[in-house]
């Protein structure tokens, strides 16, 4: 894409914001069935044009290999066949999901005769920032499509050919299933320039979504002039209470801990009951080491555990996202909780009790989006919730909390009934 | 209130924000007692100290006036026995409405046997920015507290000592009632640059609501790096559709127009369905003339009542908070929803018509909070609404969009109960 001026750019992205807007206007009463028809028909899309959009993503794999990505970084940029189908797959299950637009979420008649009707509506038109994985710009899209709303999608520059090639495939079903081809367009300026033009046009944006690592989400966070829903990391806990099950304790932490551990909802830090410490230390590390887990702890567990290396007071506030532990011997189930609420970040936290009012207290005082009692952290997810495929995960409080699926993607309206009152 | 160097003052901020995020969690678990308790006491303590706090703002008044302030804004600012005991009435208001807290919003059970429940909690720490109106600082602050947040609460430095009087009220009041003190707080540097410090205090600051006018709000958005709520202004419609009962849409234009011209949902521009417009702008004449509102409108209009000045286009966008109402007409249903999409606030816009299809889609495609058909936008209100007490009304789309209340002054959390569950 040829490099723009300033002003060339600022228009270019403003002519963005009124196309989408004019697109939200109309998507806001499209019948359910033509949105699915359209994300029915990109499916249908992306299997034919397989073979291009491979192709095209090896421009941006040859590139990323060029400019020295690491090999994380170009596996999560690759496409191939697995993954397109994977991404088809993942449009026709937000097909089949229920339409969450025009439900009736209250109604009361007002002494007057006022009938005041509240119904859930597309919240207009949503931002999502993203890095490098390309099957993001597509089930964010169909979300956004799925919940009536148009949206702007800006990738990373290292996909932006891969991008390219799917956003392409969502206009061509929305052509063919009429509906406005600017519901959906991707900003193909990658310079960092476009996103700060962006973040400002709150004339035209009602919501940002960014997702990616933490830096990215910060630099949003501190520019946008438009709401933004996110979570920065995933720094979950299991709290292992004195009175509990050991089996099911050990089970959950390898659970929350193994099962995938580079997930936002993977367990990272592991509280443990000073007067159990001493019983359960060894077994956990019987049990982890042999998964391969690097365990780090406390001056407490680095005692009862000789393969444990300390952890600095700053760890505390780490996400690994890697085959890591760090546990800390606390004297209390207050101790917990202020530990939890201290270095957390308000994402998924478990306490492991067979005790109702610590695991009662615990739920209450832990302030995230979701608190496990006697569960793996690793739940927090829209199909495991039942919402069907989210957006992301929000650890913020406004709006949404916790996973995000296409109810989250909609706001309300109020339809006011009247004969002709006036107010008095 | 002694000045800071940027550096003093950053650092006192900031344990502003610790001791509200540390009063958040003791609120956020506090009973419903407790709270209302604390709310009473306010109401007594304002009793008690009903002459301090007048003496107070005497001297914002006094200030006021010899910085020349206008009668608007100086009657905006003075607290008299009424004004005193209103704020009393609105606090006992509040003690008497639900606790919008603990509501279990749903709850499932997944096919592995994990309960999820939906919760209501508190936001957390909510910031309130509002220029100079003192009751604000009560009725608030009391709102936050009732739903379980703490405050942190930003006067303008007209009514600096009339609020300081006041949230000296709440916190001999929290004290009284073993609150922590800290629940409310105002901060008391009156310059620019603590609102600028603050609103990037967001790992302390979950909310910022702003009440104020237009510019305050730009302000807020442009500098926030916490999510914002708010209306920047309300400039609502009525459109008069060319099937419609001319009594009912004489009054209603009397009403929303004349009730009270200075509140956001007072309505500001008029649509006329051209079929009706020389039949109708003539007895819109007779009627708002006598009532001393001044009529403008576009070239048809201004050909129909020769009374009415001709219009601006820019003036479209205007809300005149004030007896002066412009009228356009149009040529169909959709150039008024068009007009109102365009050069409205999102805010409160209203059909008067018989015919139910043309409200229908009337209400469905213009994109405001609350869409009337048959009723004065007045309307547009906490208590008319039957929510009790607002602490504003939002024209955003995300978290809450119309009158805000209680219920959203709220989040939710998810509790999720297992038995040893872990995913696979």
């Amino acid at each position: 894409m040829k490099k723009l001026s300033q002003e060339e750019l600022k228009s270019a992205l403003f002519e963005m914001g009124e196309n989408a807007l004019v697109a939200s206007r109309l998507l806001a009463t499209a019948p359910s069935a033509l949105k699915n028809e359209c994300i029915e028909m990109t499916a249908k899309v992306i299997e034919q044009d397989k073979d291009h959009i491979i192709s095209e993503n090896q421009k941006d794999i040859d590139a990323a290999i060029k400019n020295g990505l690491s090999k994380a970084m170009i596996d999560r940029l690759r496409l191939d066949e697995t993954r397109v189908e994977d991404m088809v797959r993942g449009l026709r299950q937000i097909v089949s999901l229920e339409d969450p637009v025009g439900e009736i979420l209250s109604s009361t008649v007002r002494p007057n005769g006022l009938e005041i009707r509240k119904i859930s509506v597309p919240i207009g038109v949503i931002a999502i920032i993203y890095e490098s994985r390309p099957n993001v710009t597509i089930d964010s899209a169909a979300l956004c499509l799925k919940a009536g709303n148009a949206v702007i999608l800006r990738g990373g520059s290292e996909a932006i050919n891969s991008n390219l090639a799917l956003v392409h495939c969502i206009t061509k079903a929305c052509q063919e299933a009429v509906l406005d081809r600017n519901a959906v367009q991707l900003i193909p300026w990658t310079d960092r320039e476009a996103v700060s033009v962006m973040l400002k046009m709150n004339q035209y944006i009602d919501l940002v979504i960014p997702r990616g690592g933490e830096n990215l989400i910060r630099k949003v966070v501190a520019e946008s002039a438009i709401p933004v829903i996110k979570h920065y990391k995933g720094v979950c806990h299991i709290y292992i209470d004195k009175n509990c099950n050991f089996k099911m304790a050990l089970n959950l932490i390898e659970n929350a801990k193994c099962q995938r551990p580079g997930t936002c909802n993977a367990a990272e830090h592991l509280l443990i009951h000073n007067e159990i410490a001493d019983k359960i230390a060894p077994k956990i590390a019987e049990r982890l080491l042999p998964r391969g887990v690097e365990l780090r702890g406390d001056n407490i567990f680095c005692g009862l555990v000789k393969e444990a290396k300390p952890v600095t007071d700053n760890e505390w506030y780490e996400e690994y996202n890697d085959l890591i532990l760090s546990s800390r011997v606390v004297p209390d189930l207050d101790s917990a909780i202020a530990h939890i609420n201290k270095y957390g970040s308000r994402h998924s936290d478990c306490v492991v009790t067979n005790d109702k009012q610590t695991a009662e207290q615990f739920m209450a005082q832990v302030d995230s989006a979701v608190v496990y009692h006697n569960a793996s952290t690793r739940f927090t997810d829209g199909f495991e919730f039942g919402m069907g495929a989210e957006i992301g995960i929000s650890t913020d409080k406004i709006h949404a909390r916790g996973p995000m699926g296409l109810k989250e993607l909609t706001s309300y309206k109020y339809l006011v009934y009247g004969s002709g009152q006036e107010r008095k």
